[in-house]
């Protein structure tokens, strides 16, 4: 059974709950929400358990009981309800861990509310990392069913991100890419296609020199190590439809890159999912979206995609695929 | 009709245009290749005229005739045939100017080869600026049938693309595609959607500054003189289907923010169209394609999509619809 953290409970996050399990109900896989049951009755049938993996899922939503500080208001910020809504992740956390939750899918969280709330990470992954002892391994893929991006440097402005690139991040990024689609993507040998950082791919140098100087000798170097990677590609032509079937993956140099081509061509079932940490993590790709919380509009296509891909990782890691 | 440059022809230059023809020559637009007789005659009916508009189209193409110096070899540049290459691209821009061709369409060149030969401009558009004396005014648009971007810096590496950036050729490029929208794609009042530098458009100077001291203050100005201009945007969700319908054209601030998604939309029926010079000029969105041309493996779709809209715009601006 996967565990779904509550995320912001004033955002779209039980409603697209309450959808997931209408889908999913039937043919899984299997969920149970760490929620304050207050916060779902009133969208789904559910039931309160004493401890997870226990109770059906096909007929009501599993819950394992937190209770939230303050009444929600769909669409407003409620920094007293942070502290549950941190609880949720460290218990998910905590029974993937002990391998009693197969994945660890969270729903959106509000930084801004956090924040006020004294949370310093700057969002689930980093926070993640830290809880399960892995920080500085984690990478962030999205993932479509047409395609794989794994953004090497990701918040930080277009000009930080290119201050930042290194031979070595490159190269963590792709070796982390590698491992986790082999382990838990089921990929013997994944093809990864690293993307240049300037347009056309420098043009040979003469629009820019990261290709030589950084992009390139970490290509070598990944393939002096036995990996199928090619590159550095031009990022504008590296993601038509006849590019996409040359790899498993897309390494990339900064957040839009990754992001415009994968949000481009996805129609609202993109996936968040963290590599590189002991536990499988899962998310949609989306965030609270207070702007339209409560008022039955979400698309929870999203959090489907991710649920069915942390329980596809789950088994192939569980051996079950 | 509208004047189609000879390009490279030991490119793919030679066959696309054969193939253009046998798409267009029922339906138009017609058009008259200005080029080697030679070249042409193995792969289509053509007719050697010996005034540009001269001669029917449907049942054989026109040519201006150009020699060449040298024999062609598919896939090998020949610097000798520079000057006949430059000399067709000088024909139809005069033609062009003069009225006499309703647009100019111009065939890949390239640019290492003309370089060799003492040629220094980026590329076409550049040279198009200085032959028309609207050298600083011009604009590249890329358009697919689903999205039109327009990027503010072009062919620098990311690094100068963020220093080159400023309100003033934000304000420029919007500007010129305003104009050009109302002018020759028959858009009353356009809607222009201006994409941020950084991600998540900077996130209120979390992840960077320039939406705030730069492209801000351009869209302000810019709505100030009365124009539809919308921003600035999440760079990685305002090219999704939904958000594609809010706007006619998005400014882009590089290269690969505006080409990322256009070539991962477009299924290569993309076009390069210049704005901002006195006539009318589109391309194909590919280059020479050196390592299949001659083989008959070269895809038309881009050239005839470059000769169908330089059609519609000849029309809109002569008044013909």
């Amino acid at each position: 059974m996967l565990a779904l953290t509550m995320g912001d409970p004033a955002g779209i996050g039980p409603e697209i709950t309450a959808a997931a399990w209408r889908t999913l109900r039937r043919g899984g896989p299997a969920f149970c929400a760490i929620a304050d049951p207050a916060v779902l009755a009133p969208l789904l049938p559910i039931s309160v358990v004493e401890s997870f993996g226990t109770g059906g899922f096909a007929d009501a939503l599993p819950v394992l009981p937190l209770q939230l500080a303050a009444r929600v208001q769909p669409g407003q910020a409620q920094p007293a309800n942070a502290p549950a809504v941190l609880a949720s992740i460290r218990t998910a956390t905590r029974l993937a861990q002990q391998g009693i939750a197969g994945a660890i899918v969270t729903n959106p969280i509000n930084k801004a509310m956090l924040k006020a709330a004294g949370f310093t990470h700057p969002g689930h992954t980093e926070f993640l990392a830290e809880l399960t002892g892995a920080a500085g391994g984690e990478v962030m893929m999205l993932a479509c069913p047409e395609l794989r991006v794994v953004p090497v440097t990701i918040h930080v402005s277009l000009r930080d991100a290119i201050a930042q690139l290194t031979q070595d991040a490159i190269m963590k990024a792709a070796r982390i890419t590698n491992a986790a689609l082999i382990r838990d993507f089921g990929i013997a040998r994944p093809r990864l296609a690293v993307a240049g950082l300037n347009p056309h791919a420098g043009e040979a140098g003469h629009m820019g020199q990261e290709e030589i100087t950084l992009i390139a000798p970490a290509i070598a170097a990944l393939r002096a190590a036995g990996l199928d990677v090619s590159g550095p590609w031009a990022p504008d032509t590296m993601f038509t439809v006849p590019a996409r079937q040359r790899y498993d993956a897309a390494i990339c140099m900064y957040h839009d890159q990754a992001l415009i081509p994968l949000k481009t061509i996805d129609m609202g079932g993109g996936v968040n999912c963290t590599l590189g940490l002991p536990v499988i993590r899962t998310s949609p790709d989306h965030g609270t979206a207070y702007d339209i919380a409560g008022r039955g509009l979400a698309d929870p296509a999203s959090l489907i995609a991710a649920l069915r891909l942390a329980g596809q990782m789950a088994a192939r890691r569980a051996g079950l695929s």
